[in-house]
């Protein structure tokens, strides 16, 4: 997919429609640009000015002394053929049409006369109607959303531009590093495929997330879905789930969100992880960008409140994961250090009356454990123990052990300082919730995905045999 | 109820095994109930102790000079038994037996004795292998649980000690107003049902919300459950939903979970709102502790952002309320105030263009209209508005209405800011979220706890009929 590199490390970037006005969108983008430290070249372009924000200002993108890889083009939709027209002239080989008031109020004419041009001269199109898009590899943040996103390995596609930028916002309170981002909107030339068989061999990201409306090429999608996921784990938010739903997608984006089975068995097929809400998409994402990949093995739960070791084996039950007895050495490693009544089952339930040291001990053991492939650690915030002692400690054992070597998923419940500890193993990269479901579904996915992607090669090998 | 009102208004309760040591779960519990202002007397039970933080200490129950309505027992298993005669004789009138190593060990032999000498001086039990009871209109906390508890209108009935006490902690986080809060661990004597008989008549407490493992009487849980839900909606959390489950179970607490299809139809049957995790519980009790009751006419979705709105309208589809074309008045009265492509269905996509004042003004209008009978309000943090600024509009339309007069939830979903507005809004008693689904889902407890109430009706009319 050498086409798509300049979409996401462009030499440089023409920001036709830039403005010297707080508040335009062509404002936004060249602050963006500039506060993120884009590596590359930026040239605002705008023929009513000399400079825009310090930077140098051309009237047109052919004026531009330098080469120009991507165009990011904010003026209204009528001049917008007329830009791309002299964009490609330039040798442009992307445009990023941010501007709306295309197909999706029923201007498809204008929209195809746009892709038109672009063909002509061998360039791409994200878009129109999206917010841009973000690499923080090289430092692009050619968006008018945040400028402040953090780095990281999760990539996130989105069809929704309100949505989607809201949810750039998001990551940045819930510190989920991102490796890129990507409104693709009318899907007019570049779509969800396009970016997969990109984003598969991208080594910067770990994990693609989408939300999804409708898939227009359906075999397309298909076909790099189940590419990509051979190597990394998809997660989808599939909007239109419902016929009132796909009501609802049709008079948003326009697009076909189709019948529901039939997504539901292109998921299956393909390996895809579809999440039932925004918020479990995310956990997922920052639990596959934080961990090493499950490689078999049983999965320990460790667990000092019985209640909530019952609420994550429904979880899992219900995705499909079933609790074995854990491996006879760790029952003997654990059985002296615990109170007599505590249950070493799975879950193991080292009780409430456990200190914090003696937890961090149980899931340290769990992890060192052959035969233990996975651990899902459990806590509830009692009287007689510390929930950031307890992170602190986790974060130790982990880095005594020279980082995860199998995945952990870590749930604290409680009051201010649960809350703290979660943002402390988050911080140092151990996938961790505020909430016992959120960490068994995180570590249900994680599993899964393996199960999911084997499943997908043997068919794709079944299909090549026959 | 008039038994259990010493459960919740003791006007004195004796602490047995109070400790100078902090640290000690008898200290922890004297100190709540100093710090939480309890209104009447309290008694530290200590031989060995004249003077527990700056109360007047005594040697047993039956040397406390005035009455003693509730004892706290925190004394090891084995001196329970005497500790209950002492109080029996004193005429105390419930105890609350915190101490574990009963039924859940194997020893329900010390159980029953204990519950046969209680029931000789016509005394309740609540317990044992509990954290305590929180009651906040006399400012009863006696627990060893957090001192800070936010007052409201939520009860919350746990059987896991140590998952509840940490969700007493999550409460505080998340300023959720409790009324409320009993651990009934091994429901020796008093149980779900015996509570719920007494709270369906508390007026400070608008819902009720149990974590519940397994039912011992299902019969009598069930009258009082549809007795309850007849006036106020009752929230369940039950967990032990699939076999696995139900297996952790049986190790935890030594319930019987039972089978998920007997459940499943008493929960219907009885008009109970099952919620699928913990966070969903808490998300519905808040709006209902908010909220005026949803009374009929239909729910509008206002958002500004499509995306949100399908997703949003999945929910709603998925639980069984669907959405038909807004009131004609609103319709022209929103038309002209709204860009040509914004979608006057319902949702009603007011689009990303519109201004913080454009947005409060749509959702004020629909909150107004006669024939909507509740607002689902979504919001996508945009670069043209301020969520700050979004919450303080909604606070001041609501206020200038009066207060709401139909259900109202609202998700705003992006940064910082919008966090931050979720908490305004939160502040000011209007249910508001961080994600679409989670305000789509609360709404629709709301809507669907009124049909589940009118079903309860009718089936038992026709049973009073038949």
């Amino acid at each position: 997919m050498k086409e798509m590199e300049p979409l996401f490390k462009p030499r440089s970037v023409a920001v036709v429609g830039a403005s010297r006005h707080p508040g335009k969108i062509g404002y936004a983008v060249v602050k963006n640009l500039i506060a993120s430290k884009y590596e590359g070249k930026i040239y605002p372009v705008n023929p009513k000015a000399d400079e825009i924000l310090g930077l140098k200002a051309y009237p047109t993108v052919s004026s531009i002394p330098g080469e120009v890889d991507m165009v990011v083009v904010v003026v209204p939709a009528q001049f917008v053929p007329e830009v791309i027209e002299d964009a490609g002239k330039k040798g442009a080989k992307v445009a990023v049409i941010i501007t709306s008031g295309f197909k999706e109020i029923g201007r498809a004419d204008l929209e195809e006369e746009v892709v038109r041009r672009a063909r002509k001269y061998g360039m791409r199109v994200l878009g129109p109607n999206i917010f841009g898009i973000v690499y923080t590899p090289v430092k692009l943040n050619a968006t008018f959303g945040p400028s402040d996103v953090i780095e990281g390995s999760v990539g996130f596609i989105t069809q929704s531009g309100a949505l989607g930028i809201a949810l750039m916002g998001m990551t940045i309170v819930e510190k989920i590093g991102v490796s890129t981002i990507v409104s693709i909107g009318n899907k007019s030339d570049i779509d969800d495929a396009d970016l997969l068989n990109y984003l598969k061999d991208d080594e910067e990201t770990k994990v693609v997330l989408i939300y999804l409306e409708g898939v227009t090429d359906g075999k397309k999608f298909m076909e790099a879905a189940q590419n990509f996921t051979l190597r990394k784990p998809l997660i989808v938010i599939k909007a239109g789930k419902t016929a009132a739903g796909a009501k609802a997608v049709a008079s948003h984006t326009g697009s076909l969100a189709g019948n529901v089975a039939v997504y539901s068995t292109l998921f299956k097929e393909t390996g895809i992880l579809e999440a039932s809400t925004v918020e479990e998409a995310f956990d997922w994402a920052r639990a596959f960008s934080y961990l090493p990949q499950y490689e078999g093995g049983q999965l320990v739960i460790v667990t000092n409140g019985g209640g909530a070791g019952v609420l994550a084996t429904d979880v899992l039950a219900e995705n499909g994961i079933s609790l074995k007895t854990p491996p006879e050495p760790l029952v003997n490693e654990l059985r002296p250090k615990l109170p007599g009544f505590a249950s070493l089952k799975n879950p193991i339930d080292v009780t409430g009356m456990i200190s914090s040291e003696g937890y961090v001990e149980a899931v340290s053991a769990a992890l060192r454990s052959e035969g233990v492939g996975a651990v899902l650690a459990l806590y509830c915030e009692t009287a007689v123990t510390n929930p950031e002692d307890i992170a602190e400690g986790l974060i130790k054992e982990v880095n005594e052990m020279g980082g995860l070597k199998k995945p952990l998923t870590v749930a604290l419940i409680g009051g201010r300082k649960s809350y703290n500890a979660v943002e402390m193993l988050n911080n140092a990269r151990i996938p961790a919730y505020p909430m016992p479901e959120r960490a068994a579904s995180a570590m249900a996915a994680v599993i899964n995905y393996v199960e999911a992607r084997e499943r997908v090669r043997l068919r794709l090998q079944e299909l090549g045999n026959s």
